[in-house]
């Protein structure tokens, strides 16, 4: 296909096909002259993916780093996998790398039998979000924490146990945008179950006792 | 106390400081001179409720907005409290005030029970959301649908059960904050579960077998 039905098959502005082909994130097509070029599934797949990360927020040094795990996928699934998912959002100041401690996210993963590796980009994450909490006054408590770590263990069990594992590329696609886009799904769908249980509770606080 | 030690207490800088009196966001100290003024615990409780929705990545406008509805809760909890968490991000765009019809949320919401109520902001993020799931080649599932909401409803029953409810203020700053700050906690410890529960399937996918 021409470049213009590329445009047209994956809704992303011409403008922009032509930057990811510059940027190397899109690889070039056939050549058919010295100014066209005819493109195929796998150019439309490509942006489909590229379109997706850029969606979910992340720059392009990072999504050309996935790319490269995509298509040279080096050492086992597991740890290719860990290599992608370090590639997401919220990415900590460069001082941060050379900290490898982090005590509060210790605290927590200790509480829930889960191993502590500092190597682990999601283990800086959970230590900043940690200490996020404790200075807005509303720290973590061992209560909350049970029951987070039982529902947050029972959402991954089933993310995982959708996770295609054929090919590498699948699987690495399937967790990287597995990890981002829904993020904002689950948060999504938090606040309407806030909303949910609180009307339920403070609008019929005495319908409530009966139960 | 003086600006100095209030800028001790809370570890907001000067110029910070200055700037919330600027915009309203802090109220103003008791006058002592011409040049100086006297602060209270209210100001350092103050300012740190600012930290931390500045820190949840909330811009100005939206802080102040949380600010007023603190400070003259108007209407019942309930609807305070909607109004309160409608200030978090991520916002849409102006367009999207206009659309009051959101299909993929309209059907996870009755798949799961609840109310779908359009004028509700995170209605609109949740449809959203799940238009970049499909996008991404990724879309929700029946059976993700099903545990998702079983385990995120377990999470917001905890969180509504925590939430003080004596003053409207503490249950704003509760339900606001917890909202925002609680959601990087989450996320993090999903990505650290992803790597716990892939870790024991991918690794011995015979043991996994054996179970």
């Amino acid at each position: 296909m021409r470049v213009s039905e590329l445009v047209a098959r994956t809704g992303v502005p011409l403008a922009t096909v032509k930057y990811y082909l510059r940027e190397g994130l899109l690889m070039p097509g056939e050549a058919t002259s010295a100014t066209q070029a005819r493109y195929g599934e796998k150019h439309v797949e490509r942006l489909g993916l590229v379109k997706a990360l850029a969606g979910a927020g992340l720059p392009i040094p990072r999504i050309r780093e996935i790319l490269r795990l995509v298509d040279n996928p080096d050492g086992s699934l597991f740890e290719v996998l860990g290599e992608a998912i370090a590639q997401l959002p919220p990415y900590l100041d460069a001082s941060a790398d050379e900290v490898d401690e982090f005590p509060r996210a210790r605290a927590v993963l200790d509480r829930l039998g889960q191993v502590y590796d500092p190597r682990y980009v999601a283990v800086g994450q959970l230590e900043r979000a940690l200490e996020g909490l404790e200075e807005a006054g509303i720290p973590m408590t061992e209560e909350r924490l049970e029951a987070y770590g039982r529902h947050v263990r029972g959402i991954a069990e089933i993310d995982i146990g959708l996770m295609p594992t054929e090919s590498a590329e699948d699987a690495i696609r399937y967790a990287v945008l597995g990890t981002a886009i829904y993020e904002p799904v689950i948060a999504a769908m938090r606040r309407l179950a806030h909303q949910d249980v609180a009307q339920k509770r403070l609008r019929n606080p005495e319908e409530q006792e009966q139960q």
